[in-house]
């Protein structure tokens, strides 16, 4: 078979990890498998090059901070082959430059364009295990560019995708996905598969398991993808098309996130193309904006509301205020002490219902909902920050907690 | 002027010698130069990476710890391009590879082949500042090698060479070359000039202060080099082509070397090419080799003394008995505990009695000389390790300090 794993920063934190990574690494290979392996930089590596550039420049440009960056990954790579030298095996580490990465110039968040196979498939006839620098590509100028946070797991879809890779699997600190958060919701059960479609929601709900774009690429590209623990034995979840067990359940999964804000333009005059400027304008600035909810007009006037990433709330309000003449708003409020609570399941949409009794579950436990989006197979609420844990334990609750043994037998 | 900077580890070993460094960057860019700048690894970050790689491998690979150890120099230029735009100037980091600096495959020690100028044309005349990675080049398989500890020099001096520039600035840790290692003779007096032959005699006799290979590289392209502190505003020391100073000098500098060890091969049977034979099996083996002596035979015998690094003792050992029955040696001695002293001095071919003079202060201090090599502008000897502070000092009190009025008028 040929593998392409990917191992995260927890599980090349230290020598130790290495070296037990090292051993997973060369099991697999001495099975006479063929193997790609993607590697993130070392734990806290990334956080403190950060802290380093922004002590001597808080507003580091993009492009120098990928070039300081992808080093961490590269360094992971040289590191992991001298480990799997050490243990008598043959490897060779390359940087997304040398294995030929093709990315947008979009410093800091690009996005991977095309991936070139001849480099890969050399080494691998040489009979090498090819580790490669993880959250990077080059763009068209020869720069280096970083694929947004967490995006180490997008590179290993894209290899696995673009080689016909039998398996991909995701080697990180958890041992595979939950219904929900185990750190908030201590009985969160464990599931043994998901469809791409549910992972992609849980991703995109705070879920931080899987980076978003590498299920949205295994999903286009039908990698079989499996999440598992580097430090356990564990079967992991396996995420794949059309999975027998959701099809019984109306939510496999529940998610919160707070590292969002809300932003309201109140009074905002209806007419045709204003979302698409307003929208358009976000995108320009590069925000990425999550739920959008525009209700009905009255008189000619409605409100706008939608959230973004707190991170660029500032940014996303000035924005606002420079095109205060064009939009024709006439206030701006917002609110960055929310949190988002997601319910995920493909069996949703054939059991209407569900959204009642989320909405149900939280009206009983004291909860006010400010906001609500839905899709084909989830539904998301904004709750205020401190309702948070209350809110997923009582959505967690009332849909998992009280099938538990159903889930268990179907699982385990 | 274009001017290439090369600032090495100490001077941007922490946020206030980076930022240090690129007020002196951008204070030479505002006086309308335009700047290449080579960039080392920070302090001591070279050191504690290969303790990472040994940790994990003790044998770890050249090609690999090349991959590891070339990240050191790329975090500096990126850190250095976020302090230059903090200061409100255009720069932009580049990696060798993105320079496209062509290197040999000898992974670890490679040397430069080519440099190839389109990019950074391109980058001055986007008037940027331009942060070159140091220390690394890419090989015809585009894979990363180093070019030898201290190498970045070497990197300034080849950039200097191909782009023609009006001046190549050594910034590093000590204000200019002396006449002796100031920290073991503490009133050494700092050059003002000196010619490259001498400057490249001083770094192969162990002086730190300039990678010996860029001296080389400096005297046959003519670069106008200059060595300065980074951290004062010291005038620094001119290395160049013909220097008034030294033609009235017998000795221009006194240098100590104690990492080296001495091979004897006793008893060896004179015939033709037999040297060629024995120093093509250490440079096969990748072991320079440093003073070389060999006497007139006696009844066809000869004795072969050599010394090499104390790094490649073992290997070099290694080898000779590796090769005992072809080139038929009796014995094999050697010593680890030697240390070689060497006079400099661009007038010292036309001044007879310099050797003796150096002799006859070693004889007074009772310092015994094993070995002795000269050539036209230097006179090395080896000595015991236990008298190399003695010896040192008083080889700089015959030729240096008994003139030092004549030095300072000179020089000051």
């Amino acid at each position: 078979m040929l593998i392409v794993q990917k191992y995260g920063g927890t599980s090349v934190a230290n020598d130790e990890c290495i070296m037990r990574a090292a051993g997973r690494i060369t099991e697999s290979f001495s099975k006479g498998n063929k193997l790609v392996v993607v590697l993130s930089a070392q734990g806290v590596l990334t956080d403190a090059l950060i802290r380093k550039a922004r002590r001597l420049n808080p507003n580091a440009g993009p492009r120098e901070m990928d070039m300081l960056l992808s080093t961490g990954e590269q360094q992971s790579a040289a590191l992991m082959a001298m480990a799997i030298h050490k243990l008598g095996f043959p490897a060779i580490s390359l940087t997304a430059g040398q294995v030929g990465i093709q990315a947008s110039t979009n410093y800091g968040n690009a996005r991977i364009k095309n991936i070139a196979t001849s480099r890969l498939n050399l080494e691998l006839e040489r009979n090498n295990i090819v580790l490669v620098a993880g959250f990077q590509g080059i763009n068209r100028y020869g720069d280096i560019t970083t694929l947004g946070r967490g995006a180490s797991d997008t590179t290993a879809v894209a290899i696995a995708a673009k080689l016909n890779a039998d398996l991909c699997e995701i080697y990180t600190d958890v041992d595979g996905v939950y219904t929900a958060d185990p750190n908030i919701i201590t009985n969160a059960i464990k599931l043994r598969e998901i469809s791409y479609e549910e992972m992609l929601e849980l991703a995109s709900a705070g879920t931080q398991v899987l980076h978003n774009r590498s299920v949205e690429m295994a999903k286009r590209y039908r990698v079989n993808l499996v999440v598992r623990s580097s430090m356990t034995a564990a079967e992991g979840t396996t995420v794949k098309e059309g999975v027998r067990l959701v099809e019984k359940l109306h939510v496999s999964g529940v998610a919160a996130d707070d590292k969002i804000a809300r932003i309201s333009l109140v009074g905002v005059t209806d007419k045709p193309g204003m979302a698409f400027h307003i929208f358009s304008l976000l995108a320009k600035g590069n925000v990425p904006v999550d739920l959008i909810l525009q209700p009905v007009s009255y008189n000619g006037i409605k409100d706008v509301t939608f959230t973004v990433n707190k991170a660029d709330l500032q940014r996303s309000l000035d924005i606002m205020r420079a095109n205060q003449p064009s939009i024709g708003y006439r206030d701006l409020t917002w609110a960055a002490d929310v949190a988002k609570i997601t319910i995920v399941g493909a069996g949703m949409a054939s059991n209407p219902g569900v959204a009642s009794m989320m909405f149900e579950s939280l009206y009983d436990c004291g909860v006010n909902i400010n906001m609500i989006s839905t899709s084909e197979i989830k539904i998301s609420v904004l709750v205020d920050r401190v309702h948070m844990e209350k809110a997923l334990s009582a959505v967690h609750d009332k849909f998992i907690e009280s099938q538990r043994d159903f889930f268990v037998k179907v699982v385990e």
